[in-house]
């Protein structure tokens, strides 16, 4: 199992030469997911070299414009692609008339099927799910409604064979091999019963991805992101903003790492950096005072996790 | 009188790494001017060291995403900032609506005046004046509502006295020079009448700029423009793509020059370059042919006229 996530924009608020506001690229058991999209996403694609094509489901977590503000682009240029492949595009209420007005005035509809998944449940709900991955949001706290948003592998429906262990019984036929790929045990001729476990080699484990931002300290989340692989958390401030964290409902990086910590989480992202903050390796100094394994989004970083 | 004119995207469609949609930053006789604003403008604007608090005024030639998708970040950017002046907003119908919309779902109005004057007209109008500049509009012909704007210096109301000259005239005493200024003919004595122009210097002649993308061909915007300084016409093909630029309502190089030629301009600037072509030389080549004096817009190039 594979999870690969690029980092395409990791600063809050308002985009700079080389500090661009939220978005990630996630390729997770071969499909691949767009996660907010601020102003100039595009052209970080572009600049991180990863195809227009693949993306066929973004995510919005909410409506504020350094994480949406690139989305109108985004699809406008899909269009002068001739893209023909549906676009899914989950978000919250809102989101839709905000894009449709756009491309009503503009007269420039897209000649591609474009699916609007509009979010208001305030409790988490699975909104995607295929043979690969299931996507299920993370409710958040902040100014305005907000997602954040789960993403877990499925485990494969067929198992391997061990090829040297079924050689060991000669009544496993080939005929056979698809109910013991299916996970059925095998019947011998004298009724013995050969459990599927000796039969296959295990899968291995599904890896998850929780990608939480925008978000006040938020401890309900925790136990729908108990256990992810990795955690993006945001962390707009350190602890020496607490107050102004509070005000605008924000995160610190100790706050960020509390939730790692409380989740059980393996690994944790932060970002969604400050501006005032010239240094963000105290970040990563911050939380790893509390949750040791904490890492620092960067554009252009990739974090790949295999199991 | 002076007229400069810096460069920040000036490329059809799509914006990639290094090549940005539509938008100029105009100054004119002490005034600064946006026009259209493409996504990614306020990095640009940051790249090429513009002052944002320089920008009260904005001009937005019509609803494609090319020309108005960076207008939102750039609005939410000034509130981060704290801006207090007023910001006005010219453009089509509609752009208020969009613009409103976006604020409104992300709970971010302004905490500055956002003015809009949406346009709707289809024969020029005035648009701003104020003492040191008037604005008009230039409508064109494209898929959509388009105008281009039409700036124009206004002779300064006051003139420099000759001071040279006044010497000879002993009567002509200081309490007199505020009348002389303002151009009025001086009274002798013995009721001999010396002429204003003997008194002053003639101010220099006032430039003008008129921004014209996107078009057709549309030669109706002739006596609107008549005699400017300094036109930009909009090249989006060559003539070799001529079908093209009749179908999506584009120029080629060789019309844009056919223009400036019949609005006998002084110089004309090309740009909005389809990224088909990878030499734009060509478009100045084009263009060279019919009208001589014609030059290539690029990104961060200034353009500096005085008289």
């Amino acid at each position: 199992m594979s999870l690969k996530l690029t980092i395409l924009g990791c600063h809050s608020a308002t985009p700079r030469t080389f500090a661009h506001p939220t978005s990630q690229y996630l390729e997770i058991n071969n499909r691949s997911f767009l996660i907010d999209c601020g102003e100039g996403t595009q052209v970080q694609l572009r600049t991180y070299k990863i195809k227009f094509s693949k993306i066929n489901h973004i995510f919005i977590s909410h409506l504020h414009g350094d994480h949406f503000f690139g989305l109108v682009g985004l699809l406008s240029t899909f269009n002068l692609y001739n893209r023909e492949n549906e676009l899914h595009i989950f978000g919250p209420k809102g989101i839709k008339e905000i894009i449709t007005l756009q491309l009503k005035l503009s007269k420039s509809w897209t000649k591609y099927p474009l699916l609007f998944h509009e979010l208001e449940k305030t409790e988490s709900e699975l909104i995607f799910e295929d043979e690969k991955v299931i996507v299920k949001t993370i409710p958040l706290k902040h100014r305005v409604y907000t997602n954040g948003f789960l993403f877990q592998e499925k485990p494969p429906v067929y198992k391997h064979l061990n090829v040297k262990a079924i050689a060991n019984y000669p009544e496993i036929e080939i005929c056979h091999y698809h109910n013991i790929k299916k996970g059925l045990d095998f019947t011998c001729n004298d009724g013995t019963l050969i459990d599927n476990s000796l039969l296959t080699i295990p899968h291995n484990k599904p890896l998850s991805y929780a990608y939480c931002s925008d978000t006040a300290y938020h401890p309900d989340i925790v136990p729908i992101i108990k256990g992810a692989d990795l955690l993006y958390h945001e962390s707009t401030f350190l602890v020496d903003k607490q107050d102004l964290a509070n005000t605008t409902m924000h995160s610190t990086a100790k706050e960020a790492a509390q939730i790692a910590q409380l989740a059980n989480v393996k690994m944790l992202l932060l970002g969604h950096y400050s501006s005032r903050y010239k240094d963000i390796n105290r970040f990563q100094k911050e939380a790893a005072a509390v949750f040791e394994n904490s890492h620092l989004t960067e554009e252009g970083k990739v974090f790949h996790l295999k199991s």
